[in-house]
């Protein structure tokens, strides 16, 4: 995407108050990709349609997000090293964390779970950050399992 | 800052408990800057006078010590690609999205704000992280709008 | 660890789960090592024995699973540029610098500790996420102590 080695691409939200905030979708240097925390949130700021109350699909949404802002900065989803999700309600982990899954059962990226307080509205369940490696989306090897435990 | 491609350059904090905690307030290798999380603090450990109450002016001196971690580090605020907004009242998001447009709005980092349940005294309002490639200043393209949302 | 300079290197964390969340201990790409979130979690997911309330022993344990993944992908500790400590009650933040600092006194990496309002499981009250630079770990310079503070 970018012309120059050291230069950056950024894709925007698209959100009205983005020149404001200051902030991108996505920001690309060289082979890597910062996306911004991303929610399933339509434009009046509440859980789009289809979405309320629904952890899971809201997650869908904002990786369906996610993979249109990679795929703006020239990355895939195969290509994420990281991903955090910032939920409301912890408990309700395994259908998040399924979510997850059904997009990144072959990619396997360090990932993250934790509650915060609140997101940016009350409709919201989860935000979604992601972190890429342009290129890097075929895995080579793997460990064999150590201890250990995040979902 | 580095003599040395693959060693490290580390900016202090001058806080006492650092050497216990063991932390920076930034690092460099290579032409990446990892910036810990900043808060407006005193050396008291509450919120700078001034500041106290004040969440837009608890972000813009957070940002000026992440300006000032950077510039130690020989990066700019221009060469931030992601800032992590961590406040404790995010119904006060568009005061902090105002005061990191201030520093941002030319830049535009990828960045999230979540509300966290504490920060590390109670007088603290807001804790900046940030992330950078030193040079990559200079924007080369961007995108047209694309759907999503994150102040 | 990986053969092609793209390629991607995963550390598995054993988890029933993993499989279907998607995710990975650790992520090694090139130089660059992303451990997931860790904690001291035993198999049944609550604090494994020894840990429980205690939360300098579950920072000590979780960074030892870290170390464990940073060495699976050819990393050390030395390596790390940041931490990122998320706390269930941050009333009790010098334990967990203090356990911080056992591991990290030399290394300083760029930290950052906010109390989120849960974890996977009620009785875990640490969460570490670490990010490394394999062959970064000689420091080779220090700035002077700069206003700021995180512990």
């Amino acid at each position: 995407m970018s012309e120059r080695p050291d230069g950056r691409f950024l894709v925007s939200s698209g959100a009205p108050w983005e020149p404001l905030v200051g902030y991108s979708r996505a920001v690309r240097v060289g082979d890597r990709v910062w996306v911004a925390g991303t929610t399933a949130a339509g434009p009046d700021g509440r859980a789009a349609g289809g979405c309320a109350g629904d952890a899971a699909e809201q997650t869908r949404e904002a990786l369906r997000r996610v993979e249109a802002a990679l795929g703006a900065a020239g990355a895939r989803l195969a290509d994420v090293v990281r991903t955090r999700l910032l939920v409301t309600d912890i408990s309700r982990w395994e259908e998040v964390g399924r979510a997850h899954g059904e997009f990144f059962a072959a990619v396997r990226p360090a990932a993250t779970m934790v509650q915060v307080s609140a997101l940016i509205d009350p409709t919201l369940l989860v935000e979604v950050e992601a972190e890429a490696v342009v290129g890097s989306g075929a895995p080579v090897a793997r460990s064999t399992p150590a201890p250990g435990r995040t979902p």
